[in-house]
């Protein structure tokens, strides 16, 4: 049982709402935030509303970033479509510098907070192929927080924890469900409808529905007709 | 002269100014971008319009980022008052993580803009000891640039250039006069009023005035009476 704040990056998905899970059975006091980036998957947010309540947080902050000034993304433009099939290569549905900006928010507020970890739910095994889910990524970012902020500078940096970066998408559910998290709550398509209905066509679809097959769990997702 | 498209981030102040005078001056196709953090000196938003049309930008985007939702800084909080005398460490009006928010919305913009260089208006000499200041946090940002990014990834990731990080306030202010830059349309102070006047009393402003002494340069800053 630890003690001390945790800052936990929340999206609503499957992923954010483990390392909820893991950061709150570690002890910490947790802290939630969510940021609206004006994604297509608002859905998600109200879903993070529901994994907050559920799993208990000292404070569930949400924080409107919109992305969508700057598009260049399937997630954030609604001129660009999701696409229905894996491809290759860095996908549509990347979105710029978006987990630098959600660290960069997440850091500007564990620092006030005065939190000694922040969590992101990151995987670089069953991913889609974004730069800024990876392990150099956030080694790198850890520098940022190390040498930019003041805490930092008085060697009390906030420590950035990504607990499933190396699991596979069955392992992390498979820890979840250990965990007592119930994913039904949960909403990772990138599409999904207003009540958190998911397309079970986009990436994040396709990844989390193998993940329930590989950890051998019952897929329990709403999908829509 | 350059081609390509920069990006600057321009507060209003008299260094980030300078810093879009030194980008378009290199032949760069200029972009700039305004946070509206929340600060308590909103005159610098508008000094930043009076800037940027007096420069010439291809556009100019101003970009909310309420910071006063976490507090903890003299600048964001009303609670806490910005000092008028010089301290030693860091002080008050310092913004949690502000260059690595400013950095990261600056990188997704720069991303879709597809801006080969970055510019910010860090200095290192003449300046608040503001850890987020400093190159050691700058190369840390710039490799978060290289790793966390599509283009980075692709090998084309954005340049952060800090043209005014070893220069002192005088050398800054005597470049800036050299490229036809009139700071009296820019606003340095923390606490200026709405017509935008200095107070003339808190560290942005001693360090203003110091620069203008020491370059042998009037200083034609508009003070409180």
């Amino acid at each position: 049982m630890r003690g001390g704040r945790a800052l936990v990056l929340l999206s609503g998905g499957l992923d954010s709402a483990t390392c909820l899970a893991i950061a709150k059975e570690a002890g910490y006091s947790c802290f939630a935030l969510t940021i609206s980036y004006g994604q297509r998957h608002l859905a998600e947010i109200e879903a993070a509303r529901r994994v907050a309540q559920k799993i208990g947080v000292e404070e569930h902050k949400f924080y409107d970033l919109p992305l969508t000034e700057f598009g260049g993304s399937a997630l954030t433009d609604r001129h660009i479509a999701v696409p229905t099939e894996m491809a290759a290569g860095i996908p549509v549905t990347y979105v710029p510098a978006r987990n630098t900006l959600f660290l960069s928010v997440a850091l500007a507020w564990s620092e006030v907070l005065e939190a000694s970890h922040l969590f992101i739910g990151v995987n670089a095994v069953d991913y889609s192929g974004y730069p800024d889910c990876r392990p150099e990524f956030v080694d790198a970012f850890q520098r940022v927080a190390n040498l930019g902020t003041k805490r930092g500078v008085e060697g009390n940096a906030v420590k950035i924890e990504t607990p499933l970066i190396d699991l596979t998408k069955g392992e992390i559910i498979r820890l979840g469900q250990r965990l007592g998290l119930d994913y039904r709550i949960t909403v990772s398509c990138y599409q999904a409808d207003a009540e958190g209905h998911a397309c079970g066509k986009c990436d994040s679809c396709r990844l989390r529905r193998q993940g329930f097959h590989d950890a051998g769990i019952l897929d329990a997702t709403r999908y829509q007709p």
